[in-house]
């Protein structure tokens, strides 16, 4: 595969996420994401799961210059995708830790926000959902998964402002879980992931599943409705407009 | 209009209620009200909109006097109606700032939290909840708007106790967001409106959709039936004597 | 009856969970909880309940030994009751207060969160959910009366590491609402259940319906699947293997 990377310590698996210089999100990517969870979720070698990013950035979100152009259609097929993926990761059976190596911003905060835990690095890096300031939307999923962690008044104010937290500003919202110099951060991830080593996983998966599948069905009810909404207001003259001056480079 | 004052500050509409000393929420009132904000929904000139109270009260509630003889019928066609403006507010897709001037008491506290958010005057004015304290009830929307702000459990205690909060108190529960002295308090309302002047207000408007969508979906399982009984209750003869005690004039 | 005394004490009765050292639940106790609850219910002499255990304890959980042995049939009948019983008391009409006199443990921390408050002795008591310490797991209403009362990220917390609590940090994790000496335990509870003497019970039981019945609606959409779950992992060679090492006599 192309855009991730699959690393073994003992019974963790470290998915790496490497696409360019910020991991920018494409069809590609979600897709090699996917296949990744769905045969480490079979692998009984496989106790838990670090997502992290390579590089500077964990993900800076949509590779927006090469979204840009999609027809409606494929575009809509991708965001289909994300969010299946997305949600899929929020269900997932096995423990799932996020070590947020830089900045994680839009659909990167919430592929992080799908991990049981998040560890971020002390610094400069940023976590958001900032799609507001440019003028764009998220989705129920993202929605309610981030009413999970915050509760809705905090989701709130994250969503209507769409501002970018340090690591420390995170940690005090309940959006990520500590705060990690950038050397000790996969080490302290691999460590939490192997915290539940000794875990009877059925167990653990039950769990799991009984705090997040209402989250999940509430998000079904409207999931389809807001993709649909989220892709008109994409196409929308207004967004054209700002999409147009994003420069990032996948 | 009678009851409500309409006043314009560039893109910004504040609606301030006006009956009598303590704009005590009657039919009329919870009428002009509604108009107001369907009218301000078209105006594109209104980008958002302050709710405040004329003279000392935001608003002491329901026009006790002024229900108190209204035929059971009547009476559930008010609060049919206030309960339909209630959570219209909630998810009126322009931003809302409620600007609490003096005591947000029952009803008054209703509007209040229906807005998105609310800076509150410091000093002796108190929100409450507190119908449990003359034995009567609330609504399900006001349940569920309740525990969108604050959670289940200090949801719980704000309705099990009736406590009369003063705005520091109301800031440490996460019922109210600033505390601003009473000379302050219109601006920095309009302030905080404009803030959302240079936003894509469709984008806006489908993610407060998306928070609150779901908790008044909730709300609507039970809205009738708990509006039945909130009448069954107020009917009761318990009630009829705590409410013929009740002397504020509208 | 043989496992629960009740006393009163003016319009407050006192139920007492008093079954050998550590009041292990079983069929015949859960049986009995449920038919004082029943009869006071209808006792308009009684206007609130303080629910504790004799001795050391408030409730152990389950009685391993004595359910190790249960055909699957019998198992599922034992939780289906429990859960019934569990359910009904976080909807029980009249105030619910739990003077938690020693440790309360997996089913045990359930019944205490099925009250209204929770009092809590200093010093060595804990409280838990440490069903996945032994690789065992809870109930849909379990996860979803957790989430009630500290939302669900520290639910999560709770489950996942089956962590034991002292007072202090159970109630600062919300999970009790103050912590007691042993002396001053039932007087306090006792107390607090007081202070809803003068309210009308009409409304109080109303609010509290509106607050907590969408809480059982969800719940119960997968209340049937999450017993299922739970008996196929107390069957499993696993767990049958962890639960030989019980020896907590009832």
């Amino acid at each position: 595969m192309a855009y991730v990377d699959l690393e073994r310590e003992n019974t963790i698996a470290v998915i790496k996420l490497n696409r360019g210089k910020v991991n920018a999100l494409n069809h590609e990517l979600v897709n090699e994401v996917h296949d990744h969870f769905e045969k480490l979720e079979d692998d009984d070698t496989v106790r838990s799961i670090v997502l992290t990013g390579c590089g500077a950035f964990f993900s800076f979100g949509f590779d927006i210059p090469g979204l840009y152009d999609l027809t409606r259609e494929a575009f809509t097929e991708f965001l289909v995708k994300f969010t299946d993926v997305y949600r899929y990761l929020f269900l997932y059976p096995k423990p799932l830790v996020a070590a947020i190596n830089g900045h994680a911003i839009a659909g990167g905060c919430m592929l992080a926000t799908a991990c049981d835990y998040r560890l971020m690095v002390s610094g400069k890096a940023k976590i958001s959902l900032n799609e507001i300031a440019f003028g764009a939307t998220v989705f129920q999923s993202a929605v309610e998964i981030l009413k999970y962690w915050v509760g809705p008044r905090t989701a709130q104010d994250i969503l209507f402002t769409g501002d970018m937290y340090s690591a420390d500003q995170a940690r005090d919202l309940g959006l990520i879980d500590g705060v990690v110099s950038s050397e000790e951060l996969l080490q302290r991830a691999t460590a939490l992931a192997d915290s539940f080593r000794e875990r009877n996983l059925v167990a653990h998966a039950h769990m799991k599943k009984m705090l997040r599948l209402p989250v999940i069905e509430t998000a079904m009810r409207h999931e389809s409705a807001t993709i649909e909404k989220f892709v008109d207001i994409w196409y929308s003259d207004t967004l054209r407009e700002n999409l147009r001056h994003f420069e990032i480079r996948s």
